[in-house]
């Protein structure tokens, strides 16, 4: 069932899962396609973006936002076109990346936009990765958090994954050895030989503390946490001296599961070691950093400076089952939805 | 045995302890008194510190700093009177905040010694507290690492302790919600009635988590850890969004002990908080922060805006007993010992 202009089709939360989200998680619905008041625009979604975060957001209650509502539409990054607009800073036509979320059309009165595209731009699904929210996720983390200086030791896992991949070239581009944790050969392969990661240790690996101290002999000055689990585990023995870790994910958490180790080692890594951590949440930062960084950012595309892989679904129907892939891993590439 | 013009009495490391330091841990040696050669002075100490890192020390191996060697002199913060002098830099007389250890008298090239206090001081022992090592290590964590603003809330900690009571008082003085932690009745009184701190909530309450929630209506924007254990599991579930953690000590773990709880809740409030944490060893900061943090408390103390209390040993042979008392918390301010 592909897009149309009679019809918005959506999923909605249907139930919360108890773990990895499952069939009932979601529910197509299809609906009238709504229509604009004063100071509003209709959004046709183009492109969605499924991401590790909206695991977080079909929880109940408060998390770093409140969590989706029982029958209400998912959430997610999209690249909207607009198709009419009752609000004077848009016009029909205007490409953006917007935050539709699972469905083919809907309202905005711009407050969910982060950003007008050029609309003959060649690939707009960019704008849900390396120029949107996981690009610039790699890119504060990195920068901002980081605090890089040439010849350190960058640290990130899901080494091909949308922030990954990101992460790892800029920390090349400014002088950092990259290493990559990855699952599978594959992966590995392509982040040392496509993306130029100096190594990439299998997360699969028998002996993953062993392979990632080998790939570090200079120990690690920043680690990029997005996965948490074991990955952490082999990761805190080697920070060095002043090192600084940016969180901005926990994926091998966010289905639950328990214990995940003492806490005690990670104080007392903190003390001795001196090391600095911070959490963060992208959206924090759009107001003050965004442009700054698509601007870097669409400099060094121009440039060729950076890859770009992508793990396209091409139908708004694959989406739940995209998301259940990324969360275990599956994906290679930033996913993204193909809806029109 | 007093401190003699003859002899040099000096505690050893006799064996590591395993847990809380006993009888057998230090010995008592007399030996003579060494000569300085050219460019070194001999320092005699009036005064000595005890500290909760000197647990850390005992432990064989590379912490933040060597362990001390079996067989050798035990370290320690002092005030030191020079005695005599063939360092250009100094001369008989002088007064200084100097690192001799447990003992009447050491050599010294200039290279430990702190900062020249003036001979004349009334309280030479604060340059071991209030403006040495403890007062700097407040200012460092409050300032540099909690960047406090008025009205935010700020918790401590071994509330009427060395650092505790210094840090306190500075919070206050800068306008925000000041909230100790301390061990027993008489000591949450003392930081709250002399100290200034807004609330203080007695560790050994049999719901230290509900306590302390209720002193931080508005939860906690800095913390500064040094106790590590039981108060933390209090302390976390209170961080709010964008707070701060200062950790610059772990009391609660240096005789060893196991496990300390799940580290999954501290990394996923890092993440959902944006909780900023940064451990520090305070000897990193005294070449660019030291002489600022010994201007403004030299002011403050001069204007009569910070008070001190002290918990003095009598004896150089007091000081392993002393060392116990402070890792039990049973000390009441900071614990110094007079040696001469």
């Amino acid at each position: 069932m592909p897009q149309t202009s009679s019809t918005n089709r959506r999923f909605v939360l249907a139930e919360r899962p108890a773990g990895m989200p499952t069939a009932s998680t979601f529910r197509l619905e299809t609906v009238d396609i709504p229509k604009p008041a004063e100071g509003q625009m209709l959004l046709r979604t183009l492109w969605l973006s499924l991401d590790p975060y909206m695991r977080i957001r079909l929880n109940e209650g408060y998390s770093y936002r409140p969590g989706v509502d029982l029958g209400g539409a998912m959430v997610g990054g999209t690249i909207s076109r607009v198709e009419e607009s009752r609000h004077p800073g848009y016009k029909a036509g205007d490409l953006v990346i917007a935050a539709s979320g699972w469905q083919d059309y809907a309202l905005s009165d711009g407050s969910d936009i982060d950003i007008k595209l050029d609309p003959s731009m060649a690939h707009p699904s960019w704008g849900l990765g390396v120029l949107g929210m996981p690009g610039f996720t790699a890119w504060h983390g990195l920068v901002n958090i980081g605090e890089p200086k040439a010849g350190e030791t960058f640290v990130i896992a899901a080494a091909t994954g949308a922030v990954g991949q990101i992460a790892g070239q800029l920390a090349k581009a400014r002088g950092l050895r990259a290493v990559g944790i990855a699952g599978g050969a594959d992966k590995c392969r392509y982040a040392v030989q496509e993306l130029g990661f100096d190594a990439c240790v299998d997360h699969r690996s028998a002996d993953l503390p062993g392979d990632l101290k080998k790939a570090c002999p200079d120990g690690i000055d920043i680690y990029f946490e997005n996965v948490g689990g074991a990955v952490f585990d082999a990761v805190l023995p080697l920070f060095n001296l002043h090192s600084r870790m940016a969180i901005c994910g926990l994926i091998a958490h966010y289905n639950g599961g328990g214990e995940s180790g003492d806490r005690m080692p990670l104080l007392l890594t903190s003390l001795l070691k001196r090391l600095k951590t911070q959490g963060f949440i992208i959206y924090d930062h759009y107001a003050e950093h965004y442009e700054a960084f698509f601007r870097e950012m669409s400099g060094l595309l121009a440039q060729g400076r950076i890859k770009v892989r992508e793990d396209v679904i091409d139908t708004l129907e694959g989406a739940p089952q995209g998301l259940v892939s990324l969360l275990e891993g599956r994906n290679f590439g930033k996913v993204v939805v193909k809806v029109a």
